[in-house]
């Protein structure tokens, strides 16, 4: 029997349909990332020139901006969705609303080694990726005109990544996403109503079910959530309540770093490599939501085919069960 | 200077960056709706033994269900995301909400002949298809569990078909999915703060400024939406406020059978036949909408990779303008 099921924070509803197919292998046909191999990769150490200049960079060994050297470096996006001059200008037109495309998009070159996938770097290199997120939060957060910042990362073609050179994405943005603020709203009316964070209550929950638990460390849980739109969708949660990312310990990235890394090898192992997207959700920067906003990574591997109902109405139908998903996750032999 | 715009219905920003790319051709690679032959197919006359039993048919020649003789055939789907049978069970567990997947997921074959796609059919024919919607809800909307219907369509490979005979689907919800939801709500606010139907204020706007009609007729108008998520994206809007679509008037089913026949072909001509979605937005089933709510039909190429973040947080990024996607329809040499 298919069955239904509610998302507790934005009430979307799921379809959980199992009919169609129920082993990770059924997914198996065209879920590879392609990997085609470019000639000049303007994201490997000596191309630097290819690039805006860096907005950022970690230099071990202290090199000039711009040079090779780096671990981990930060440009603009070479064709910006957004851009960061201009003046903040907004208009009616009749019905219609319309502002200036005020922004930043930023591309974090998670590593200088052309073959490495974010997976195959150790957790102490993923530490500094993080950091760099939050070096860039922190910086782009002084800009008053900025309301949100999305971290995110499309690996593999079928994910939407346009080079193979294994790389993230920052976008800041002057307005609020739908998602997010839908997202936000479910949380702020259930603190309303029970004086607690619900993404606390989902930990809590999750812990003592344990049926849909991925990994687990001191810090983290990754579980698949109870209603989701994706076969194998994780979601990598702080057990500390937080609503802000760059607000975190540095004992907290240690032990995100780890936990992503290992999310990320349970995935490998139990899909072949896929394509996939994470999302960093954290809260909007001006706003005050530090009690009731969890902030959390939904890691995505890119399987199905979305169909156009889908992103239509926000309806989803899911061939597996998040309980599925979980053990083949949790059983996959690393 | 990117852009960034504000749907009026749903508050959804989008970016309009038209760096990336500007014309049709821009797109061609990738588009094209794969046309796989298949041997033996399901859809076919013949094969009618091959379908689960129908449950409407239009035989111009009144043969004996599940003959063949027909024009357009509803059958329920082999692999239903829901079930028609079985009890309306509800549960809670601990924060989480589930029910049982009742409803209903029907295939409408929209012709008898394999090798024509929607856009190849005469008006004529595609009136009975848009009947056959209307009398496939009509019949369903007596059971009262059900609350929502979604009738969409998915043309090509690439916009999650899976058989090449041209159909359309059906799903029957218990629920009303939450990107519904979000459009009731936006027209409610509009109605309660104007006394006026958004969608009307929409359509008297666009006929005044004129530079996103794409195609127009006494009942129904082709516009791009002023917030477009993707380009091309076209909207066939009633003229005449209705909520529902199944109460329309017989002539309003010409005009519309005609308008989308047009757009279809523009979209073709335009676009190098690519592959498409479309959806029918009309109103929850028992829900009084009739002041404030207005159906219509979204038509959406599949042209772009939807990239991680969009699904994950309504924010879209579109590469062209709506004003310049009209144009390319409109100039489109039928």
């Amino acid at each position: 029997m298919p069955e239904l099921r509610r998302d507790p924070i934005v009430g979307r509803w799921v379809i959980i349909s199992t009919e169609r197919a129920a082993r990770p292998r059924d997914f198996f046909e065209d879920t590879h990332a392609r990997q085609p191999t470019t000639d000049l990769c303007p994201f490997c150490p000596g191309q630097e020139h290819l690039t805006p200049y860096e907005v950022l960079a970690y230099r071990p060994q202290h090199g000039p901006a711009n040079s090779s050297g780096w671990m981990v470096r930060v440009v603009p996006n070479k064709f910006p969705a957004l851009h960061v001059e201009g003046d903040m200008e907004r208009e009616g037109l009749g019905l219609y609303d319309r502002m200036n495309g005020i922004g930043a998009h930023e591309v974090i070159i998670e590593t200088p080694d052309h073959k490495l996938t974010l997976a195959d770097l150790p957790p102490k290199h993923i530490e500094d990726i993080l950091w760099s997120y939050r070096d860039r939060m922190v910086d782009l957060k002084r800009d008053i005109r900025l309301r949100f910042i999305l971290v995110f990362k499309n690996h593999g073609a079928a994910a939407g990544a346009t080079l193979e050179h294994t790389h993230s994405q920052l976008i800041a943005l002057p307005i609020v996403p739908t998602s997010v603020a839908a997202e936000i709203e479910g949380c702020r009316v259930h603190f309303q109503q029970k004086e607690r964070c619900i993404y606390c209550d989902i930990v809590r929950q999750e812990l003592t079910e344990r049926t849909r638990i991925v990994a687990d460390n001191p810090e983290f849980l990754v579980v698949t959530p109870f209603a989701p739109r994706f076969p194998f969708e994780m979601w990598i949660l702080p057990k500390r309540h937080a609503a802000y990312f760059e607000e975190s310990q540095k004992s907290q990235f240690e032990w995100l770093a780890r936990i992503l890394s290992e999310s990320l090898h349970r995935m490998d192992r139990t899909l072949a490599n896929p394509a996939y997207n994470f999302i960093l959700h954290t809260s909007p920067l001006h706003e005050k939501t530090g009690d009731f906003y969890h902030w959390h990574i939904e890691l995505i591997p890119k399987l199905t085919q979305i169909a156009g109902f889908e992103w239509g109405t926000g309806f989803y139908i899911n061939p597996v069960t998040p309980e599925e998903s979980a053990k083949f996750l949790r059983d996959a032999q690393l």
